[in-house]
């Protein structure tokens, strides 16, 4: 048996942070532009305020220039699609996000929709979505691409491998599934079990690879993990917690203290696919920067 | 055990040919407009020739207008770009196609992302890809679109139950197991095996339902199938026949003389998934004809 090995998201992120600020300063010196990303944020949501605060801090750390654009929950739909609308035509900003989530009033799927997809570094419009689908070049978004770099720094072999997906959300478990799928990403036989699957057990069971994307705390236990299995977790639920501070903790979808002994990789909570995500924002600003898939 | 039944796609083609006929004389006589399919076709390939000519008669059943634009195979791709174009602004056109495959010279590709996703009743455009990914309203291919309609039409239950799609092309593995994952539309616990699979002999024996678009003949045998299983077969692969005066014969995926008594349901090739596709086009028409995705 195998020595358990924690997968370090947060040193993976500092190293990429690290790689990508040096072609950056290649870029530059060779006479280059520095990637420029652009934020759009609608409000005072305090979680929206900390995300677009590290992921400006992100842009510093990468060598990048970055625009924060605030306005007040009361904007417009018609006013914030004008404001995509200059992003898109503005030459010096490679690529934006809009920070979800929008005031009840105004349609995120309309403003998703309303960005040019060559500056969607979200990887949230329909056209990104589609081309990975299909295997095409394209902004991939933020978790599932972690994922599929810290599946590859760490050398975890996945073709070939059953690899099961707990959750079906647009965010993670749906595009996990169709890259993990891919003769060029995953190679893997994929499963995707949700609330309505009578038999998620047995195919936890059966799996090489789990990744849970369930958002429920300590969801999957040690009697549903194959010895040696590599475990992704992909939950981030705040649960409460009266010695904290923050009168709360955040709990993965993972039962880690007894599911980790059995695994041959595991992802903890906090400081594993989380520190992934705004780093691979930054690799999608950077493939922005060099307008890589125009 | 349960009797097992023959999915019938040639009659469930023609039910839902009868039933846009129906409802497109009721929109002509409410003064409405006739829904209008154009479809390209560039050459003389003999398969694309019997296709092309086949969705014409079954405009003709459905009452639409269709026409057909033809080139010659050495039309260049700019000069093709600029047909879509074309067919793009004129409005009495609802929908088209291009008929694939295309001259080498030709990115089939570029052309498919030239098409308005609004006229797109193929479903290949990324923008409707992806759409349909996340389970947005959309135009959804022809092949994965006529399976969720005879599992539909034939009240065979799917949430919850373990759905093994076999292949992960473009055109029907992936979508497949998109749709057949949303809760909207399959619910199912999918899994997608092809070549790379290590198990996946065991995942067809768990399998509630199975969909087989691998293109190999016969491929999935009765030992691979448990009793009272869905088989969904979408194999179309030619085999030489002396016996037929075409000289070869169509195969489907599966062995079906000795897997179908095996199965609750199961569709037959030819005549079970095969006759759908068309009929499919039609219905997207039918919705490019009401402006259903604008």
């Amino acid at each position: 048996m195998s020595i358990m090995q924690i997968i370090d998201g947060k040193l993976t992120a500092a190293t990429i942070k690290a790689e990508i600020k040096a072609e950056v300063e290649n870029i530059v010196a060779a006479g280059g532009k520095r990637p420029h990303l652009a934020a759009i944020l609608v409000g005072h949501d305090g979680g929206s305020e900390t995300y677009v605060r590290n992921k400006v801090l992100a842009c510093e750390a990468c060598g990048f220039q970055s625009t924060l654009l605030r306005f007040e929950n009361d904007i417009t739909e018609q006013q914030l699609l004008e404001e995509v609308d200059k992003l898109n035509r503005d030459e010096s900003v490679d690529g934006f996000i809009v920070q979800l989530p929008l005031p009840k009033h105004i349609s995120e799927q309309k403003v998703i929709e309303a960005i040019d997809y060559r500056k969607d570094v979200d990887g949230f419009h329909p056209i990104n979505v589609g081309r990975m689908a299909i295997g095409l070049p394209c902004y991939i978004s933020a978790t599932p691409k972690g994922i599929l770099e810290l599946l590859r720094r760490y050398n975890i072999p996945t073709s070939g491998k059953k690899c099961v997906i707990l959750g079906r959300s647009n965010i993670v478990g749906k595009p996990m599934a169709q890259l993990m799928m891919q003769k060029q990403f995953g190679d893997s036989t994929v499963t995707v079990c949700h609330s309505r699957s009578k038999t998620l057990k047995e195919e936890c069971l059966q799996a090489d690879i789990i990744i849970a994307a369930i958002g429920q705390p300590a969801f999957l236990k040690a009697d549903m993990v194959k010895p040696g299995a590599v475990v992704i977790d992909v939950g981030t639920t705040r649960v409460p917690d009266a010695t904290r501070k923050s009168g709360f903790r955040l709990s993965g979808d993972v039962d880690f203290e007894h599911v980790a002994p059995l695994c041959s990789y595991i992802t903890p909570v906090p400081g594993g696919v989380g520190p992934m995500t705004i780093c691979m924002l930054m690799l999608n600003t950077l493939a922005a920067g060099k307008h890589l898939y125009y």
